[in-house]
Order: C-alpha cells, then sequence, then structure tokens
C-alpha cells in the first residue's frame, strides 16, 4: 500500500506530505472518504469548521479507528479556525465544536483559515456560519487584531487541545509580523499553489521562518470549475494542458500525478481530494515520479499568479491579497 | 500661479493632491528643489530620513519661509520612518532628528516607510542607515510587532510632533489588522502606483478604511532606470507608449502630465520629482486636464501588475508583496 512521504515541522514532527483534502465532500461521502482514504494509506485529513462536514468526517475516522485501520495517533486530524470566531472569548468555543463533531480530544494541526474576523454568529443561529449574514449577501466585519486570536489558540495549545498552529491565506507581510509576537510560532501555512499559482516568495519566506507549507487547489481550476466560476472556467484545465499531458506520458503517470508531483518534489505539501479509491492510490503514488529540472521549470513556467480563491472577489472588505 | 487641488483627510484636513518627491534629490539640487517648489505653488514636500536629504530639504524650506513665500503652515511637510527604528524606544528619536534636520517643529504627515524592522543602527554610526549592515550586502532583521512601533507613534502625535499618520508600502492584509488597533487611524496610504501597477484593489480597500492614497514614481519605469534596475530597463518607458503620446498630443499635454492625470482624475495624490521649474509647472498644471472615461480605461489597461520597488529583490527576509 503506498504511503505518503515526510516532511518535518519545527518541533520535529513528522508530518505527511500528501494529506486528503474534504473540502466539498458532502455528507455520506465525506464519512466514507474518509475511511477510505485511511484505508489506502492517508494520515492526514485536512478539514474545516467551513467544510460543514466535519460530523461526517469523524464518523469515517472512528470507523477506521473500530476497524483497526489506524490508531488516533497516526493520524494528523487538521481543522481551521473560522472568521466569525478570531474574539478571544469565541476562540475556544469554535475548537471545542469541531473536536466534538471530529469525536476527537485533540487536534493534531489547527489553523486559521482567513486573516479576517466577522461578526460572531452563534453555533445555535447557523452553522457553520459561512461568510454571510443570514439571509443577505453581505459580509460584516469585526475587526480584531490577529495577536489576540492567535493568543487564544496558544492557550488552546498549552491545554492539550491542539499540537501545532498553523495559518492559511496569509500574506508574508503579515506572517511577518506574526512572527514577531507569536510565542508559539505557526508549523505550516496553507494557501493555494498550482501551476498558475506558484507562489514563489510566499513559499520561501515561509521557509526563512520554518514554516513548512501545505499548497490547496493543487489542481488548479478544477476544484473551481464545479462552482462555476468565471475565472476558473476561462482558465485552460491543467489535466488538459498539452505540457502536462505530454509529461504524463513521459512518466507513465496521469495529468493530476504530475502535477502533484511538480508540487511534493518542490517540498510542498498537498491535500488533493479524491473522489474514487483509484484516485487515492494515484495520488499517493505520485512521489514516486521523478521530474526532472527542466521538466520542474517548465511547469513553474505556467506561472500567471492566478488565484482563484480571493475573498476579495466576492466579499466586501475582504482584500487580504492586495 | 498653478496650485494643488486637495483632498481631505479623515479628520477633515485639505491634503494637497500634488506634493512634490524629493527621493534622490541630493544635496544643494534638493534644497533648491524646494525652495522653488514651494517658490511655483507646491504646499507639501514629501521627505523620508532614507533619502538623505532632509537637512537640505529643510534648508530650502526656510529660505522659502525668510523669503514670504511661505508660512509653516501652509505647506505638508512629510516625513518617514526608516526600518531600523520600530522598536519603540527609537521612533521618537527617529521623528526628533528629522524634524530637527528639517528644522521644523513638527510634521504634518509622518509615514512608517516600510512594515519591515531591521536591527536599529545608532545615528552616531551611520545616517542615514539604510539598508544593509554596514560594510556588508546583508540586512539584519529585528521583528518587532508593527502594533509597538504604532503605539510609539501614536504617542508622539498625543505630543503634537506629527499631526497625521501615514502607512506606506502595506499590503492590505496588514492595514486590515492595523485598523483592529490603531488608537490613532493611518490617514493616507502611500504605496506604488503607476499604469503598469494599477492597484485598484489597495486603493479600493484603503478607501474603504477612510485613507487617503498618494501614489508613488506615478512615472513607472522612468525613476528606476537611473538606478539601472533590470525590470525598469525591460520596461517600455511610459513616455513614448504610443497610447500615452497620442493623449498627451490629443490633450496638447505632455505624457508626464497625462501620467499624473490619470492618477489625480482617479482620486489618487501624487509627488512627482521635478528636475526642472518647467516640469515643476507642468506636474501642477496636470490637474485641468480631462482625461474622459474611455481613455482612463485605456490607461490603467497597461495594467501588469509590474512593481519596481519590491525590497525581496534585492533584501533577504524582506517579503512585504507576496
Amino acid at each position: 500500500m503506498p504511503s505518503s512521504p515526510v516532511v518535518w515541522l519545527r518541533d520535529g514532527a513528522e508530518f505527511p506530505q500528501i494529506g486528503m483534502g474534504t473540502w466539498k465532500h458532502n455528507g455520506e461521502k465525506a464519512s466514507e472518504a474518509v475511511y477510505n482514504g485511511l484505508k489506502n494509506g492517508y494520515r492526514l485529513i485536512d478539514g474545516a469548521c467551513d467544510y460543514g462536514n466535519e460530523k461526517e468526517c469523524g464518523e469515517g475516522l472512528r470507523r477506521a479507528i473500530v476497524h483497526d485501520i489506524v490508531t488516533r495517533d497516526e493520524v494528523w486530524v487538521v481543522s481551521k479556525l473560522w472568521n466569525t470566531f478570531h474574539r478571544k472569548e469565541h476562540v475556544k468555543e469554535a475548537v471545542l465544536r469541531s473536536l466534538h463533531d471530529w469525536g476527537v480530544s485533540y487536534f493534531d494541526l489547527y489553523y486559521v483559515h482567513f486573516p479576517i474576523s466577522l461578526q460572531y454568529v452563534s453555533p445555535d443561529e447557523r452553522y457553520p456560519p459561512g461568510w454571510f449574514v443570514d439571509g443577505k449577501s453581505k459580509v460584516e466585519h469585526d475587526p480584531v487584531p490577529f495577536r489576540e486570536t492567535w493568543e487564544a489558540l496558544e492557550a488552546l495549545v498549552d491545554l492539550g487541545l491542539i499540537k501545532h498552529l498553523g495559518v492559511s491565506n496569509m500574506c508574508s507581510a503579515l506572517l511577518m509580523d506574526l512572527m514577531s509576537y507569536a510565542r508559539i510560532k505557526p508549523s505550516v501555512l496553507q494557501i493555494e499553489i498550482h501551476p498558475y499559482n506558484v507562489q514563489e516568495r510566499a513559499v520561501q519566506y515561509a521557509r526563512s521562518q520554518g514554516l513548512e507549507v501545505t499548497g490547496y487547489s493543487s489542481f488548479g481550476p478544477l476544484g473551481f470549475r464545479e462552482l462555476n466560476m468565471p475565472k476558473a472556467l476561462h482558465a485552460q484545465p491543467l489535466f488538459t494542458h498539452p505540457m502536462i499531458t505530454t509529461l504524463a506520458e513521459a512518466h507513465d503517470a496521469t495529468p493530476a500525478q504530475i502535477v502533484l508531483r511538480w508540487a511534493t518534489q518542490r517540498g510542498i505539501c498537498v491535500i488533493p481530494k479524491s473522489d474514487t479509491l483509484q484516485q487515492m492510490g494515484e495520488n499517493l503514488a505520485s512521489a514516486k515520479i521523478k521530474l526532472t529540472e527542466e521538466e520542474m521549470n517548465a511547469i513553474s513556467g505556467l506561472n500567471l499568479g492566478l488565484r482563484f480563491n480571493d475573498p476579495a472577489d466576492d466579499f466586501e472588505g475582504c482584500h487580504i491579497f492586495s
């Protein structure tokens, strides 16, 4: 059974370089995907409050533990703090709710999903809260210093509820500031990375600060096409891009494997979503491909600085990449 | 005599939309430029510790006051905190030194030059300190939370040494964080803006937060060509760009005036450097040009997201735009 290569976090912890993404896995499918992922060698499940499926993911995990496929401590269970819980008085509540949904007593890694603070929504009212105020297409900001959120998370590390902290969708300048005051430094930066958005500088900076980098949306426009996002519909799909298909043939691999390997060979971690058992296996097996330096550079040459997940496209005042 | 249009800062203060830049004006030239600028209608002089010419700028200002061209309170005297003075114990020293060099008792506007904190250099040792550790081509970081720097500046506003605070080279995400804790909000954001770097989103965000925006390097590559910066040498100069020259002819204006007017018609403030009296007059007079919406859009269509002033190009760990 294929397994993931590992990278080492700043505390020496072994971190699976290929994990399983759960965004857009809904209901029953999420539970199945997590169970099958663990059964097929995955050891990191990348979840989030906002994905609205942590209960189902947790069911998949519990089933895998009951079936002796994994023990709890063999799996990286990952979640993310949603934007409406940035105030210090809401951080613990959000973490406890996610822990409860997953049915675990600690997260191996817990990210701040976005450096954007929105007005609190009580879980009794709506969960997950999402971006918009209920019934309106409007976001309500509630400015909270990032430091307040971070210190509240550090306190949960002290309590043992979280093992490692991470930041997601954070630009280098804000990370630089965070590094100046963080008592517990972030271990992982999760940002959008694919051949159309190579992110060389952000990766370089994060590494210089001792963070590992996880790239999301490794397949570029693919994950956003199902959301009918215009810029994703207009971008050439990577899996039919002649350069990628040519490399796939040359390496007797799938286009998905080429794109994943381009990332992992840069030392970047990935969290592709798999819809089938075959994809699950192929994604893990991608780590065996060896791309030449020229091939790596050719793929990086596709860079357009094209970001599909930019909250400023859809939500007022959510400018985190300008 | 032409004068500058004004915009209004968050406290209602009238802020000249066309000021005079002093970067790369050295020695005698700086003093002459400031004197002549004031004599020819300029009412804002944009200086900085790092430009190494505040004493000379101050001489020009003093001469203009002595000659009854202006009174102190008619002029916006602007300076910027250098990267080596971000610690709270150094902020006041830096401001007092710049005030002393200018020969004024307060700054109308004082920016943080970059959201980058470098190790302190004593003025006795080297002034201005610049980027590099003396004798080496190496920068030494000294992480300081931006909030610490900001609070030290707020205290100087309380003391009356500074009338308005500004931020320069700050991305929206860091500005969002600053807005969450600033007791005294920044009044102006100064960033690189020209037709090759339109910065629509950064401008929009800053305005949504009540800041006015000053664009520097309005002429794009021009100011960087004299520094032999490769990306500036490779970029088509704006003043010979066919679209700009065509518009200049149509409006009986110079290319420089078209480019400046494109900025000011967007409501952006500019601080061009002038080498001659003629340029000084032309720059101020540019405000009378009326570009049509199509013409404005055509110029904005030159956007390449091309940034000439990115410290990460030259200085290790200075990633503020990725």
